[in-house]
């Protein structure tokens, strides 16, 4: 039996320590967070360095991501069947709600948003392809921890962070919620992530009828609710789109 | 000294071969491939894939790459301060000529794209974000190639295929294309990497007044060109904003 590779673990770990806070570090900062001899910590930069993982200012000599980590990721996406499959369909859901389209999965505490749709307007909007969403709050992660047993664990073993007072962060609560979002067939997120914006997403299941992810509409509260309720046509359109990606991954119609 | 570490730089070339070709591959194929025994190259794809590098397809046991590369990668664009700098201006350049802009630079023996700003309407477009592009045959790899001693030998050693009719693949006259772009400043490729588009891209200098990058914009041949010519308007424009990211770069005006 094969066993984990230390070096290549420590690499991870400073990936993941570039990746989060401040982003450009010298080499004491990134061998002192990790713990690590400085003659360590610098054979392994200079590695990922030498493979485009990493990149040295020259100026200030500190540590930042490397470009190589764009290019890999981007492959990842091109081979995302569940993404190549929901590409014709989420932007016909942009095009019918006149709002922006979110396709989440699961990856490590929380969701990986793997495609963006931009509302069809002619506003600025900044791409979140890459971006990480909470598991409690947000319609698209609450849609994973519904239907995707792991999903649920690392949702209630996480540290659920009140992002405004409409935050559910009680694990009862969160359960409750839950069952509803089962029972519905769809999630919601009104103001519990940002304030002002609300959400509906709905689930995707591949051929064997697993959970893959979810697809999603997010925009101002404005738009989405009337009357204190999320517009049922938008959801409607939601759980359409869901259904057709599903469709398309396989699963059956019934 | 340190040194390189071995299996670091095992683990990359895993994930360069997982990211072309095939891209769902087994362990036989994956071991073969890089010379490595079985045993070896199980112990680095279990560590990769626990560290979310790479996965593994259930049904066939195949491996791909995995979602925290897209993570990490977004989190690199995230630190890119030419592309920070470019974003407004590369909106006002899609908006202005009408056409899709691309922000490039050199990444091993290409360009690599940090941003893509779509076409302004309501046409189906891929965003190339993270995507490469040759430096022989686009506008933007004969700026880089024309104004960064690096990329200029990176252009010069690499294999310069012929994409259509019209690619400049001999040294000589590559040359005299990377002359002919310093002195007028720009450079164009008109249907020599794909056949009926064309491009045009100016240099990005920074406040040391070293070439970062460039910026361009692609279309159809039809529009970016009249009579036989591309039009001086687009030039100007291309131009006047690769001026404007250099000076937000803090590089002077003279």
């Amino acid at each position: 039996m094969a066993r984990n590779i230390q070096s290549l673990e420590r690499a991870a770990a400073m990936l993941r320590l570039l990746a989060g806070g401040e982003r450009r570090l010298g080499l004491s900062d990134i061998a002192s967070s990790l713990g690590l001899a400085k003659g360590t910590a610098h054979g392994i930069l200079r590695t990922l360095q030498q493979e485009g993982f990493v990149e040295q200012d020259d100026a200030s000599g500190r540590y930042q991501l490397g470009a190589e980590l764009l290019r890999l990721g981007t492959t990842y996406l091109d081979v995302h069947e569940l993404r190549a499959r929901a590409l014709v369909w989420t932007d016909d859901l942009a095009r019918s709600s006149g709002e922006s389209v979110y396709l989440g999965v699961l990856h490590q505490q929380g969701v990986l948003i793997v495609h963006h749709v931009f509302r069809p307007d002619d506003s600025r909007q900044v791409l979140e392809i890459g971006a990480m969403q909470p598991l409690h709050s947000t319609a698209l992660g609450k849609v994973l921890s519904a239907y995707d047993p792991v999903a649920h664990s690392e949702a209630l073993d996480t540290d659920r962070k009140a992002f405004t007072d409409r935050t559910v962060c009680d694990s009862g609560d969160f359960e409750r919620l839950l069952d509803i979002t089962r029972a519905r067939g769809y999630a919601a997120d009104v103001e519990e992530t940002w304030e002002g914006v609300a959400s509906v997403a709905a689930p995707i299941h591949d051929r064997r009828r697993m959970p893959v992810g979810a697809v999603g509409i997010t925009g101002a509260v404005e738009r989405l609710g009337r009357d204190g309720e999320l517009r049922p046509e938008l959801i409607a359109a939601v759980r359409d789109c869901a259904r057709a990606v599903s469709r398309d991954l396989g699963a059956g119609r019934f």
